[in-house]
């Protein structure tokens, strides 16, 4: 390397000389407040909120249910971790008390998360049959309104506005979407986001003890209504809700569902960790784990699309991972 | 929540309906292309790939290096990692041969994303000295032309940019810059870019098993030589190199340096990771620590700049971690 003697002097104006020399090769490095990074943080794992608002904003125009003192009773949900988050954050917007529901296991983070946001966190045993009395307890005990985390209307419409923005900003156009189903609100959702603009939209589940539930249910031609299964995406061991088997089933919006192994989620979150530094769960890694390596996927882009390829959108949704369980997953 | 025969009919128009009843309270998602994302990679851990370019711009400045062979013989370094990468990305860029000397401890994404770049990896043991004398031979073997990691002043000027577009993007000015201090290459450069402007620079190292020598050295008035650590902060376990030295010591242009403890870091670690759902290596987690858990840093800047307090940035350099080493960190 260059003689030290011959190098510029070690000056502040050597350091804008250095710049000019490599600006070629460099990118600009962002600066990020931690505003910034925690509007990031919460924009990652936020799509929920979107559902969670719209079903706030809805009950406040609702003259009946303001003059019944709904803003004094609240709002009450059952969740394993984001709904309840996104409907403690919009609770807290609207000066409204929320009592959330959370299976007991819940990851740390994500009852820390609820707690911060001001809402009372009352934990249940983890089936839906569990989850669902214990709201039905709360809502009985305070009068507070049972907001659903997937299996309404209000819910569903504002998680689709997800797909709006996606249709916006993909500036080439989309050919197909891939969003994840659990109770099924974001996948229907989507798919109403994209009826009539010929973006095809397909579900990803896990395989793990039956969680792939709505793919088994659209072979069969019927919805499957109750799920047992302990898959590492645990944001998705919910059974597909009725209302959304409607907009993915009945009125067949959803084109088809694709579903992945734990190992190949694993592989996906891998790559999103490793290769794009971003913390994101487990089931926000289920999208990508269907594009990467489920073949039926694969062979039909490619029997499709041929030799150009399609522009697929992949939705990542959750954020909230706790250390401790991402260290299980990858214990050498 | 509202009786569902009550809600608007589950269609695209619907969803549009829906944002505009929640667009007060959701910011717009930012769609990320795979490009994008592989950019904000690379940006997070490219700070090295500043004084790697601008070390092989000024060869390529060099007449007498290009006449006589230097394109063909390429280069050569060692390093723990990110400067490995960043050195091999740099000859690529520039049609030249890199042969690179990593200790055989090196994390495997390291290695592998320096192969990646099409740079000769050559293994030794983790010693500076071992490490050294593998680089030696290296260049007696090829002709290869040694870019050291950080003590030379092309690698400090070209680091050294990072503190300019630091100045440039804080718009309201900055009071402090608190740095990683490894071997000094972009502690001194960015003191050199604050040179004159007001602004204090501080460094920041692990203080296990002496890694703590720079803070040390100044403390004594003497630079220490010679440094064996396993800190959890890899990139940090070599000491401060001579020509970062006389920037940092002898020129007075760093204020002060603090350490901190593994578990600090490991805490600082796990906040980047959980809130700010970004993948950083532990190195890039050491100024956070400084600026959160060092008492004696946080009473100083209490002390001195009263209720205001400063405008601090905090460089986050280094994102190449292996989760199967996260994973040994965050073990429950």
């Amino acid at each position: 390397m260059a003689d030290p003697s011959t190098c510029p002097p070690l000056t502040r104006a050597s350091v804008f000389q250095a710049r000019e020399l490599i600006r070629p090769h460099v990118h600009l490095t962002p600066v990020v407040t931690s505003a910034t990074l925690t509007r990031l943080a919460s924009t990652v794992g936020a799509f929920k909120v979107r559902g969670a608002f719209h079903a706030v904003e809805r009950l406040k125009g609702d003259r009946a249910w303001v003059e019944g003192g709904g803003l004094e009773r609240g709002v009450a949900t059952h969740s394993s971790g984001n709904h309840a988050q996104a409907l403690a954050l919009a609770a807290r917007e609207s000066g409204i008390p929320a009592h959330i529901v959370m299976p007991s296991i819940s990851a740390a983070p994500k009852v820390a998360a609820t707690r911060g946001y001001g809402a009372r966190v009352v934990f249940s045993g983890s089936t839906s049959t569990e989850r669902e009395a214990a709201a039905a307890r709360v809502v009985a005990d305070t009068g507070a309104t049972l907001v659903p985390p997937y299996d309404h209307p209000d819910i569903i419409l504002g998680q689709g506005t997800l797909g709006l923005e996606f249709q916006e900003q993909a500036k080439k156009g989309l050919d197909a979407i891939v969003a994840p189903c659990g109770g099924g609100g974001m996948l229907s959702g989507v798919a109403l986001s994209c009826e009539g603009t010929g973006i095809a939209v397909f579900g990803a589940e896990p395989s793990f003890e039956g969680a792939d539930d709505c793919r088994r249910g659209l072979e069969a031609g019927r919805r499957v209504e109750s799920v047992s299964t302990l898959t590492v995406a645990d944001g998705l061991r919910t059974p597909v809700g009725r209302v959304p088997w409607g907009v993915i089933h009945d009125r067949g919006l959803v084109r088809r569902v694709f579903s992945v192994s734990e190992d190949e989620i694993k592989a996906a979150l891998r790559l999103v960790l490793e290769r794009m530094k971003l913390v994101i769960e487990p089931s926000a890694a289920v999208p990508l784990a269907v594009v990467l390596f489920n073949e039926e996927f694969r062979s039909m882009v490619e029997r499709e699309a041929g030799e150009d390829g399609w522009d697929v959108g992949v939705v990542f949704s959750g954020g909230n991972v706790a250390l401790e369980n991402l260290a299980k997953l990858f214990a050498a």
